[in-house]
Protein backbone atom coordinates (compact mmCIF):
# COMPACT_ATOMS: atom_id res chain seq x y z
CA UNK A 1 0.00 0.00 0.00
CA UNK A 2 1.09 3.00 -1.17
CA UNK A 3 0.69 6.30 0.44
CA UNK A 4 1.64 10.36 -0.31
CA UNK A 5 0.94 12.82 2.31
CA UNK A 6 0.45 16.57 0.95
CA UNK A 7 2.22 19.07 3.34
CA UNK A 8 0.35 21.97 1.59
CA UNK A 9 0.36 25.51 1.84
CA UNK A 10 -2.89 26.84 3.08
CA UNK A 11 -4.04 30.00 1.41
CA UNK A 12 -6.56 32.73 1.99
CA UNK A 13 -8.69 32.06 -0.51
CA UNK A 14 -10.49 28.25 -0.62
CA UNK A 15 -10.38 27.70 -4.39
CA UNK A 16 -6.76 27.99 -4.83
CA UNK A 17 -6.29 25.44 -2.01
CA UNK A 18 -7.90 22.67 -3.74
CA UNK A 19 -6.22 23.97 -6.89
CA UNK A 20 -3.31 23.19 -4.95
CA UNK A 21 -4.48 20.11 -4.31
CA UNK A 22 -5.44 19.11 -7.89
CA UNK A 23 -1.55 20.06 -8.85
CA UNK A 24 0.17 18.30 -6.55
CA UNK A 25 -2.59 14.76 -7.70
CA UNK A 26 -1.07 15.61 -11.07
CA UNK A 27 2.84 15.92 -10.16
CA UNK A 28 2.74 12.05 -8.67
CA UNK A 29 0.35 10.63 -10.73
CA UNK A 30 3.19 8.28 -12.15
CA UNK A 31 4.00 7.05 -8.78
CA UNK A 32 0.34 5.21 -8.93
CA UNK A 33 0.00 5.79 -5.08
CA UNK A 34 -2.87 4.22 -3.20
CA UNK A 35 -4.25 7.03 -0.92
CA UNK A 36 -4.10 10.52 -0.37
CA UNK A 37 -3.46 12.23 2.69
CA UNK A 38 -4.21 16.20 3.54
CA UNK A 39 -3.62 17.99 6.22
CA UNK A 40 -5.84 19.76 8.92
CA UNK A 41 -8.40 22.40 7.33
CA UNK A 42 -6.61 22.53 4.08
CA UNK A 43 -8.97 24.89 2.53
CA UNK A 44 -9.62 27.39 5.55
CA UNK A 45 -6.98 29.11 7.57
CA UNK A 46 -6.55 28.26 10.86
CA UNK A 47 -8.49 30.98 12.57
CA UNK A 48 -11.83 30.06 14.28
CA UNK A 49 -13.90 33.37 13.49
CA UNK A 50 -13.42 32.00 9.47
CA UNK A 51 -14.34 28.88 10.08
CA UNK A 52 -18.40 29.62 9.34
CA UNK A 53 -17.14 31.53 6.79
CA UNK A 54 -15.69 28.81 5.04
CA UNK A 55 -18.13 25.95 6.48
CA UNK A 56 -19.76 23.93 3.78
CA UNK A 57 -22.13 21.23 3.55
CA UNK A 58 -21.13 17.69 3.39
CA UNK A 59 -21.61 17.14 -0.55
CA UNK A 60 -20.76 20.69 -2.13
CA UNK A 61 -18.07 22.64 -3.00
CA UNK A 62 -15.05 21.46 -1.64
CA UNK A 63 -16.73 18.29 -0.76
CA UNK A 64 -17.55 17.61 -4.60
CA UNK A 65 -13.78 18.33 -5.54
CA UNK A 66 -12.04 16.18 -3.40
CA UNK A 67 -14.87 13.34 -4.44
CA UNK A 68 -13.93 14.02 -8.21
CA UNK A 69 -10.72 13.95 -7.65
CA UNK A 70 -10.05 11.10 -5.71
CA UNK A 71 -12.54 9.18 -8.69
CA UNK A 72 -10.38 10.84 -11.54
CA UNK A 73 -6.77 9.89 -10.14
CA UNK A 74 -8.31 6.62 -8.63
CA UNK A 75 -6.93 6.83 -5.12
CA UNK A 76 -8.35 7.05 -1.78
CA UNK A 77 -8.29 10.79 -0.42
CA UNK A 78 -7.75 11.08 3.24
CA UNK A 79 -9.39 15.10 2.77
CA UNK A 80 -7.60 16.32 5.74
CA UNK A 81 -10.43 18.46 7.59
CA UNK A 82 -12.21 21.14 6.33
CA UNK A 83 -15.45 23.45 8.48
CA UNK A 84 -18.28 21.87 7.79
CA UNK A 85 -21.74 23.17 8.44
CA UNK A 86 -25.23 21.25 9.07
CA UNK A 87 -28.63 22.23 8.66
CA UNK A 88 -28.96 23.58 11.58
CA UNK A 89 -26.30 26.00 11.16
CA UNK A 90 -23.33 24.18 13.16
CA UNK A 91 -20.14 24.48 12.38
CA UNK A 92 -17.86 21.03 12.87
CA UNK A 93 -14.15 20.87 12.06
CA UNK A 94 -14.83 17.17 9.65
CA UNK A 95 -12.22 14.99 7.91
CA UNK A 96 -13.80 13.30 4.27
CA UNK A 97 -12.62 9.48 3.16
CA UNK A 98 -13.45 9.38 0.07
CA UNK A 99 -12.46 5.53 -1.92
CA UNK A 100 -11.17 4.76 -5.66
CA UNK A 101 -14.49 5.69 -7.23
CA UNK A 102 -15.20 8.95 -5.24
CA UNK A 103 -17.51 7.62 -2.86
CA UNK A 104 -17.22 9.24 0.73
CA UNK A 105 -16.53 5.61 2.77
CA UNK A 106 -15.89 7.88 6.35
CA UNK A 107 -16.78 10.90 7.85
CA UNK A 108 -15.18 11.99 11.31
CA UNK A 109 -15.86 15.14 12.96
CA UNK A 110 -13.61 16.19 15.72
CA UNK A 111 -14.58 14.73 18.90
CA UNK A 112 -12.21 16.83 21.04
CA UNK A 113 -11.74 20.12 20.34
CA UNK A 114 -8.83 22.37 21.01
CA UNK A 115 -8.91 24.62 23.79
CA UNK A 116 -5.90 25.56 25.30
CA UNK A 117 -3.76 28.59 27.17
CA UNK A 118 -0.20 28.02 27.92
CA UNK A 119 1.52 30.49 30.32
CA UNK A 120 3.96 31.87 27.17
CA UNK A 121 2.41 30.07 25.15
CA UNK A 122 -0.14 29.17 22.60
CA UNK A 123 -3.57 29.99 23.41
CA UNK A 124 -6.34 28.95 21.28
CA UNK A 125 -10.02 28.11 21.47
CA UNK A 126 -11.70 25.55 19.11
CA UNK A 127 -15.00 25.30 20.73
CA UNK A 128 -16.01 29.59 20.49
CA UNK A 129 -16.92 28.76 16.81
CA UNK A 130 -17.08 24.58 16.62
CA UNK A 131 -19.00 21.67 17.64
CA UNK A 132 -17.44 18.83 18.60
CA UNK A 133 -18.36 15.64 16.53
CA UNK A 134 -19.50 12.29 18.80
CA UNK A 135 -18.45 9.57 17.00
CA UNK A 136 -15.34 7.15 17.06
CA UNK A 137 -14.68 6.45 13.03
CA UNK A 138 -13.00 3.29 11.11
CA UNK A 139 -13.93 2.26 7.80
CA UNK A 140 -13.35 -0.72 5.45
CA UNK A 141 -10.62 -0.45 2.28
CA UNK A 142 -9.34 -2.98 -0.18
CA UNK A 143 -6.63 -3.55 2.45
CA UNK A 144 -8.20 -3.53 5.62
CA UNK A 145 -9.78 -1.62 8.41
CA UNK A 146 -8.29 1.98 9.00
CA UNK A 147 -9.02 4.61 11.51
CA UNK A 148 -9.54 8.15 11.29
CA UNK A 149 -9.08 11.12 13.63
CA UNK A 150 -8.19 14.77 13.93
CA UNK A 151 -5.36 16.31 15.24
CA UNK A 152 -6.18 17.02 19.32
CA UNK A 153 -8.26 13.51 19.44
CA UNK A 154 -4.87 12.00 18.93
CA UNK A 155 -4.28 13.61 22.64
CA UNK A 156 -6.48 10.51 24.46
CA UNK A 157 -5.43 7.44 23.83
CA UNK A 158 -9.27 6.37 24.61
CA UNK A 159 -10.29 7.25 20.56
CA UNK A 160 -6.85 5.06 19.21
CA UNK A 161 -7.72 2.07 20.94
CA UNK A 162 -11.46 1.95 20.08
CA UNK A 163 -10.56 2.44 17.01
CA UNK A 164 -8.05 -0.30 17.02
CA UNK A 165 -10.57 -2.10 18.93
CA UNK A 166 -12.39 -2.30 15.93
CA UNK A 167 -9.80 -3.46 13.48
CA UNK A 168 -8.12 -0.53 12.46
CA UNK A 169 -4.13 -1.22 11.29
CA UNK A 170 -3.56 2.62 9.96
CA UNK A 171 -4.76 5.54 11.35
CA UNK A 172 -5.18 8.82 9.64
CA UNK A 173 -5.18 12.28 11.33
CA UNK A 174 -5.22 15.11 9.64
CA UNK A 175 -3.16 18.11 12.19
CA UNK A 176 -1.47 21.23 12.94
CA UNK A 177 0.15 21.27 15.86
CA UNK A 178 1.72 24.78 16.69
CA UNK A 179 5.30 25.66 17.69
CA UNK A 180 4.44 25.47 21.65
CA UNK A 181 3.08 21.58 21.29
CA UNK A 182 4.70 21.17 17.95
CA UNK A 183 8.18 20.33 19.14
CA UNK A 184 7.15 19.51 22.61
CA UNK A 185 4.85 16.44 21.73
CA UNK A 186 4.61 15.99 18.17
CA UNK A 187 6.75 13.11 17.55
CA UNK A 188 6.27 11.44 20.80
CA UNK A 189 2.29 11.55 20.43
CA UNK A 190 2.50 9.88 17.01
CA UNK A 191 4.94 7.08 18.02
CA UNK A 192 3.26 6.16 21.25
CA UNK A 193 0.13 5.88 19.58
CA UNK A 194 1.53 4.19 17.34
CA UNK A 195 3.61 1.83 19.81
CA UNK A 196 0.75 1.31 21.86
CA UNK A 197 -1.39 -0.16 19.20
CA UNK A 198 1.04 -1.24 17.04
CA UNK A 199 -0.19 0.14 14.18
CA UNK A 200 0.76 2.48 11.46
CA UNK A 201 -0.15 6.12 12.51
CA UNK A 202 -0.27 8.79 9.42
CA UNK A 203 0.40 12.33 10.32
CA UNK A 204 -0.51 15.02 7.62
CA UNK A 205 0.07 18.59 8.86
CA UNK A 206 -0.17 21.83 6.37
CA UNK A 207 3.14 23.48 5.65
CA UNK A 208 4.49 26.07 8.15
CA UNK A 209 3.60 29.65 7.46
CA UNK A 210 4.87 31.99 9.59
CA UNK A 211 2.89 35.13 8.96
CA UNK A 212 -0.62 33.08 9.39
CA UNK A 213 -2.80 33.66 12.67
CA UNK A 214 -2.29 30.00 13.98
CA UNK A 215 2.14 29.13 13.08
CA UNK A 216 1.48 25.13 11.81
CA UNK A 217 4.49 23.25 13.31
CA UNK A 218 4.37 21.14 10.05
CA UNK A 219 6.24 17.52 9.94
CA UNK A 220 4.28 15.51 8.55
CA UNK A 221 4.85 11.98 9.61
CA UNK A 222 4.30 8.23 9.01
CA UNK A 223 5.03 5.92 11.92
CA UNK A 224 4.99 2.25 12.44
CA UNK A 225 3.35 -0.51 14.62
CA UNK A 226 7.03 -0.48 16.41
CA UNK A 227 6.87 3.19 17.40
CA UNK A 228 9.48 3.90 14.74
CA UNK A 229 9.37 7.13 12.54
CA UNK A 230 8.95 6.29 9.07
CA UNK A 231 9.31 9.33 7.26
CA UNK A 232 9.14 12.41 8.19
CA UNK A 233 9.15 16.45 6.51
CA UNK A 234 10.48 19.69 7.85
CA UNK A 235 8.47 22.31 7.98
CA UNK A 236 8.12 23.67 4.42
CA UNK A 237 5.76 22.15 1.79
CA UNK A 238 5.47 19.20 -0.01
CA UNK A 239 4.95 16.11 -0.40
CA UNK A 240 6.17 12.39 0.77
CA UNK A 241 5.32 8.92 -0.49
CA UNK A 242 6.12 5.45 1.55
CA UNK A 243 5.08 2.40 0.80
CA UNK A 244 3.70 0.23 4.07
CA UNK A 245 3.02 -3.75 4.56
CA UNK A 246 -0.16 -3.83 6.61
CA UNK A 247 1.06 -7.05 7.61
CA UNK A 248 3.87 -6.06 9.82
CA UNK A 249 1.18 -4.83 12.43
CA UNK A 250 0.31 -8.50 12.39
CA UNK A 251 4.12 -9.34 13.10
CA UNK A 252 4.07 -6.93 15.29
CA UNK A 253 1.34 -8.10 17.52
CA UNK A 254 2.34 -11.74 17.26
CA UNK A 255 5.97 -10.77 18.61
CA UNK A 256 4.94 -8.40 21.37
CA UNK A 257 1.14 -9.75 22.24
CA UNK A 258 0.18 -6.04 23.77
CA UNK A 259 -3.50 -6.08 22.83
CA UNK A 260 -3.81 -9.32 23.48
CA UNK A 261 -2.48 -8.81 27.04
CA UNK A 262 -4.61 -6.30 28.25
CA UNK A 263 -6.37 -7.12 31.56
CA UNK A 264 -9.97 -6.25 30.77
CA UNK A 265 -10.76 -7.97 33.74
CA UNK A 266 -9.01 -4.99 35.65
CA UNK A 267 -9.97 -2.05 33.37
CA UNK A 268 -12.98 -2.27 30.86
CA UNK A 269 -12.83 0.20 27.66
CA UNK A 270 -15.77 0.39 25.94
CA UNK A 271 -17.87 2.98 23.16
CA UNK A 272 -20.93 4.46 24.20
CA UNK A 273 -21.68 4.74 20.88
CA UNK A 274 -20.28 5.33 17.05
CA UNK B 1 9.19 16.61 47.32
CA UNK B 2 12.71 15.20 47.09
CA UNK B 3 13.39 11.95 45.31
CA UNK B 4 16.23 9.74 44.92
CA UNK B 5 16.27 6.84 42.22
CA UNK B 6 19.01 3.99 42.85
CA UNK B 7 20.15 2.38 39.75
CA UNK B 8 21.78 -0.76 41.59
CA UNK B 9 23.69 -3.54 40.83
CA UNK B 10 21.52 -6.82 41.08
CA UNK B 11 23.87 -9.67 42.76
CA UNK B 12 23.23 -13.51 43.25
CA UNK B 13 23.15 -13.46 46.70
CA UNK B 14 20.31 -11.73 48.14
CA UNK B 15 21.39 -10.31 51.32
CA UNK B 16 24.19 -8.64 49.42
CA UNK B 17 21.58 -6.66 47.44
CA UNK B 18 19.75 -6.02 50.68
CA UNK B 19 23.13 -4.95 51.90
CA UNK B 20 24.16 -2.75 48.65
CA UNK B 21 20.62 -0.73 49.42
CA UNK B 22 21.52 0.15 53.10
CA UNK B 23 24.54 1.41 51.64
CA UNK B 24 23.37 3.92 49.60
CA UNK B 25 21.01 4.75 51.35
CA UNK B 26 23.47 5.74 54.01
CA UNK B 27 25.64 7.16 51.08
CA UNK B 28 22.72 10.10 50.53
CA UNK B 29 21.38 10.55 54.15
CA UNK B 30 22.66 13.89 53.92
CA UNK B 31 20.13 14.66 51.10
CA UNK B 32 17.15 14.41 53.20
CA UNK B 33 15.20 13.21 50.40
CA UNK B 34 11.50 12.20 50.94
CA UNK B 35 11.11 9.25 48.68
CA UNK B 36 13.36 6.09 47.51
CA UNK B 37 12.73 4.39 44.32
CA UNK B 38 14.20 1.09 43.25
CA UNK B 39 14.06 -0.93 40.46
CA UNK B 40 12.33 -4.14 39.32
CA UNK B 41 13.39 -7.59 41.19
CA UNK B 42 15.94 -5.57 42.71
CA UNK B 43 16.79 -8.44 45.39
CA UNK B 44 17.14 -11.24 42.84
CA UNK B 45 18.43 -11.83 39.51
CA UNK B 46 16.08 -11.80 36.44
CA UNK B 47 15.26 -15.26 35.46
CA UNK B 48 11.98 -16.48 35.45
CA UNK B 49 13.45 -19.93 37.09
CA UNK B 50 14.82 -18.35 40.07
CA UNK B 51 11.87 -16.59 41.25
CA UNK B 52 10.19 -19.63 43.23
CA UNK B 53 13.69 -19.86 45.02
CA UNK B 54 13.97 -16.16 45.78
CA UNK B 55 10.17 -16.02 46.51
CA UNK B 56 8.99 -14.56 50.24
CA UNK B 57 6.28 -14.01 52.08
CA UNK B 58 5.13 -10.69 52.61
CA UNK B 59 6.07 -9.38 55.90
CA UNK B 60 9.52 -11.24 56.23
CA UNK B 61 13.19 -11.06 55.56
CA UNK B 62 13.38 -8.62 52.49
CA UNK B 63 10.20 -7.22 53.59
CA UNK B 64 11.09 -6.78 56.49
CA UNK B 65 14.99 -5.25 56.13
CA UNK B 66 13.17 -2.47 53.66
CA UNK B 67 10.39 -1.77 56.26
CA UNK B 68 13.50 -1.29 58.96
CA UNK B 69 15.60 1.04 56.84
CA UNK B 70 12.40 3.10 55.78
CA UNK B 71 12.08 3.83 59.34
CA UNK B 72 15.39 4.29 60.11
CA UNK B 73 16.03 6.90 57.41
CA UNK B 74 12.70 8.51 58.19
CA UNK B 75 11.90 8.12 54.60
CA UNK B 76 9.43 6.69 51.90
CA UNK B 77 10.82 3.59 50.56
CA UNK B 78 9.45 1.95 47.10
CA UNK B 79 11.37 -0.92 47.81
CA UNK B 80 11.59 -1.49 43.33
CA UNK B 81 9.99 -5.51 43.42
CA UNK B 82 10.93 -8.45 44.54
CA UNK B 83 9.66 -12.26 43.80
CA UNK B 84 6.69 -13.27 46.58
CA UNK B 85 5.23 -15.92 47.33
CA UNK B 86 1.44 -16.32 48.67
CA UNK B 87 0.07 -19.04 50.93
CA UNK B 88 -1.06 -21.44 48.19
CA UNK B 89 2.52 -21.02 46.49
CA UNK B 90 2.01 -18.79 43.73
CA UNK B 91 4.70 -16.62 42.84
CA UNK B 92 4.37 -12.67 42.07
CA UNK B 93 6.51 -9.95 40.71
CA UNK B 94 5.31 -7.74 43.53
CA UNK B 95 6.25 -4.05 44.39
CA UNK B 96 5.83 -2.38 48.13
CA UNK B 97 5.54 1.08 49.47
CA UNK B 98 6.68 1.86 52.98
CA UNK B 99 6.25 5.13 54.63
CA UNK B 100 8.53 7.09 56.96
CA UNK B 101 7.48 4.35 59.81
CA UNK B 102 8.24 1.54 57.87
CA UNK B 103 4.57 0.91 57.50
CA UNK B 104 3.51 -0.93 54.20
CA UNK B 105 0.88 1.42 52.46
CA UNK B 106 1.18 0.15 49.65
CA UNK B 107 1.82 -3.40 47.29
CA UNK B 108 1.40 -3.80 43.71
CA UNK B 109 1.56 -7.22 42.13
CA UNK B 110 2.53 -6.94 38.47
CA UNK B 111 -0.40 -7.00 36.83
CA UNK B 112 0.81 -7.91 32.92
CA UNK B 113 3.05 -10.73 32.94
CA UNK B 114 5.89 -9.61 30.33
CA UNK B 115 5.82 -12.68 27.37
CA UNK B 116 7.42 -11.42 24.41
CA UNK B 117 9.37 -13.18 21.41
CA UNK B 118 11.04 -11.03 18.77
CA UNK B 119 12.06 -12.33 15.70
CA UNK B 120 16.34 -11.59 16.45
CA UNK B 121 15.50 -9.89 19.50
CA UNK B 122 14.46 -10.65 22.76
CA UNK B 123 12.85 -13.62 24.42
CA UNK B 124 11.23 -13.83 27.94
CA UNK B 125 8.27 -15.66 29.28
CA UNK B 126 7.03 -14.19 33.04
CA UNK B 127 4.20 -16.74 32.90
CA UNK B 128 6.46 -19.35 33.19
CA UNK B 129 6.79 -19.21 36.87
CA UNK B 130 4.23 -16.25 37.80
CA UNK B 131 1.01 -15.17 38.42
CA UNK B 132 -0.10 -11.93 37.62
CA UNK B 133 -2.05 -9.35 40.15
CA UNK B 134 -5.36 -8.07 39.66
CA UNK B 135 -5.20 -4.16 40.83
CA UNK B 136 -4.41 -0.93 39.82
CA UNK B 137 -2.93 0.63 42.68
CA UNK B 138 -2.57 3.88 44.15
CA UNK B 139 -1.36 5.22 47.62
CA UNK B 140 -1.98 8.15 50.02
CA UNK B 141 1.45 10.22 51.06
CA UNK B 142 1.68 13.52 53.02
CA UNK B 143 2.36 14.53 49.13
CA UNK B 144 -0.93 13.20 47.97
CA UNK B 145 -1.68 10.40 45.80
CA UNK B 146 0.76 8.62 43.83
CA UNK B 147 0.51 5.14 41.82
CA UNK B 148 2.31 2.50 41.74
CA UNK B 149 2.91 -0.21 38.74
CA UNK B 150 5.76 -2.43 37.55
CA UNK B 151 7.44 -2.47 34.16
CA UNK B 152 5.36 -4.45 31.61
CA UNK B 153 2.59 -2.80 33.57
CA UNK B 154 3.53 0.75 31.92
CA UNK B 155 3.01 -0.81 28.34
CA UNK B 156 -0.84 -0.34 29.14
CA UNK B 157 -2.41 2.90 29.05
CA UNK B 158 -5.35 2.01 30.85
CA UNK B 159 -3.55 1.09 33.85
CA UNK B 160 -2.18 4.55 34.05
CA UNK B 161 -5.34 6.58 33.43
CA UNK B 162 -7.38 4.61 36.28
CA UNK B 163 -4.25 5.71 38.82
CA UNK B 164 -4.56 9.45 37.36
CA UNK B 165 -8.69 8.62 37.76
CA UNK B 166 -8.29 7.75 41.35
CA UNK B 167 -5.72 11.30 42.05
CA UNK B 168 -2.27 9.82 41.64
CA UNK B 169 0.22 13.00 40.49
CA UNK B 170 3.02 10.63 40.48
CA UNK B 171 4.02 7.34 39.35
CA UNK B 172 6.47 4.98 40.20
CA UNK B 173 7.46 2.28 37.72
CA UNK B 174 10.43 -0.39 39.02
CA UNK B 175 11.30 -1.29 35.97
CA UNK B 176 13.66 -3.60 33.69
CA UNK B 177 13.56 -3.29 29.78
CA UNK B 178 16.22 -5.06 27.48
CA UNK B 179 18.54 -4.58 25.01
CA UNK B 180 16.01 -4.41 22.48
CA UNK B 181 12.77 -2.97 23.78
CA UNK B 182 15.06 -0.50 25.96
CA UNK B 183 16.57 1.74 23.27
CA UNK B 184 13.19 1.11 21.09
CA UNK B 185 10.30 2.14 23.93
CA UNK B 186 11.88 2.77 26.77
CA UNK B 187 11.80 6.85 26.93
CA UNK B 188 9.08 6.59 24.59
CA UNK B 189 6.46 5.00 27.29
CA UNK B 190 7.79 6.58 30.00
CA UNK B 191 7.31 9.87 28.50
CA UNK B 192 3.80 9.41 26.99
CA UNK B 193 2.12 7.70 30.11
CA UNK B 194 3.56 11.08 31.69
CA UNK B 195 2.24 13.15 28.86
CA UNK B 196 -1.13 12.27 28.16
CA UNK B 197 -2.05 12.05 31.90
CA UNK B 198 -0.32 15.17 33.11
CA UNK B 199 1.83 13.05 35.62
CA UNK B 200 5.27 12.98 36.75
CA UNK B 201 6.33 9.27 36.12
CA UNK B 202 9.50 7.81 37.53
CA UNK B 203 10.82 4.94 36.37
CA UNK B 204 13.77 2.94 38.28
CA UNK B 205 15.71 0.23 36.44
CA UNK B 206 18.71 -2.09 37.38
CA UNK B 207 22.08 -1.41 36.61
CA UNK B 208 22.92 -3.24 33.81
CA UNK B 209 25.20 -6.69 33.76
CA UNK B 210 26.23 -7.40 30.60
CA UNK B 211 27.03 -11.10 31.99
CA UNK B 212 23.28 -11.28 33.01
CA UNK B 213 20.93 -13.77 31.75
CA UNK B 214 18.69 -10.65 31.33
CA UNK B 215 20.60 -7.85 30.50
CA UNK B 216 18.51 -4.76 31.59
CA UNK B 217 18.83 -1.22 29.52
CA UNK B 218 19.29 0.90 32.74
CA UNK B 219 18.63 4.87 32.03
CA UNK B 220 16.34 5.20 34.96
CA UNK B 221 14.34 8.56 34.94
CA UNK B 222 12.10 10.99 35.74
CA UNK B 223 9.47 12.42 33.44
CA UNK B 224 7.48 15.59 33.92
CA UNK B 225 3.83 16.04 33.53
CA UNK B 226 4.64 18.04 30.12
CA UNK B 227 6.38 14.80 28.77
CA UNK B 228 10.14 16.39 29.33
CA UNK B 229 12.77 14.03 31.12
CA UNK B 230 13.53 15.97 33.87
CA UNK B 231 16.79 13.46 34.68
CA UNK B 232 18.29 10.35 33.15
CA UNK B 233 21.25 7.92 34.22
CA UNK B 234 22.86 5.82 31.31
CA UNK B 235 23.33 1.84 32.02
CA UNK B 236 25.42 1.99 35.23
CA UNK B 237 25.16 1.67 38.83
CA UNK B 238 24.71 5.19 40.73
CA UNK B 239 21.77 7.03 41.97
CA UNK B 240 20.25 10.43 40.99
CA UNK B 241 18.22 13.27 43.17
CA UNK B 242 15.77 15.45 41.54
CA UNK B 243 13.03 17.75 43.74
CA UNK B 244 9.66 17.81 41.99
CA UNK B 245 6.76 20.12 42.72
CA UNK B 246 3.62 18.41 42.21
CA UNK B 247 1.83 21.65 42.05
CA UNK B 248 3.18 21.79 38.54
CA UNK B 249 1.38 18.82 37.30
CA UNK B 250 -1.84 21.07 38.82
CA UNK B 251 -0.52 24.06 36.22
CA UNK B 252 0.02 21.51 32.99
CA UNK B 253 -3.41 20.11 33.69
CA UNK B 254 -5.10 23.62 33.79
CA UNK B 255 -3.27 24.77 30.79
CA UNK B 256 -3.71 21.62 28.98
CA UNK B 257 -6.63 20.70 30.30
CA UNK B 258 -6.77 17.03 28.82
CA UNK B 259 -7.89 14.95 32.14
CA UNK B 260 -11.47 16.76 31.57
CA UNK B 261 -11.57 17.18 27.57
CA UNK B 262 -12.07 13.27 28.00
CA UNK B 263 -15.45 12.77 26.15
CA UNK B 264 -16.49 10.10 28.52
CA UNK B 265 -19.71 10.42 26.63
CA UNK B 266 -18.20 8.36 23.37
CA UNK B 267 -15.59 5.86 25.23
CA UNK B 268 -16.00 4.90 29.04
CA UNK B 269 -13.24 3.60 30.79
CA UNK B 270 -13.28 1.85 34.42
CA UNK B 271 -12.08 -0.27 36.89
CA UNK B 272 -13.72 -3.85 37.69
CA UNK B 273 -12.43 -3.63 40.91
CA UNK B 274 -9.01 -2.56 42.41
Amino acid sequence: MKIAQFQMHVYEEKKKNLRQLEDYMKRIEQEQVDMIALGEMFNCPYVTQKFPDYAEKEGTESWEICSALAKQYHVYLSAGSMPEKDEAGRIYNTAYIFDRKGKQIAKHRKAHLFDIDIEGGQYFKESDTLTAGDSCTVFETEFGKMGLCICYDLRFPELSRMMVEQGARVIFVPAAFNMTTGPAHWELLFRSRALDNQCFVVGTSDARDESAEYVSWGHSLLVSPWGNIIGEMDEKEGYMIHEIDLKYADKVRRELPLLNARRKDIYREELHRR
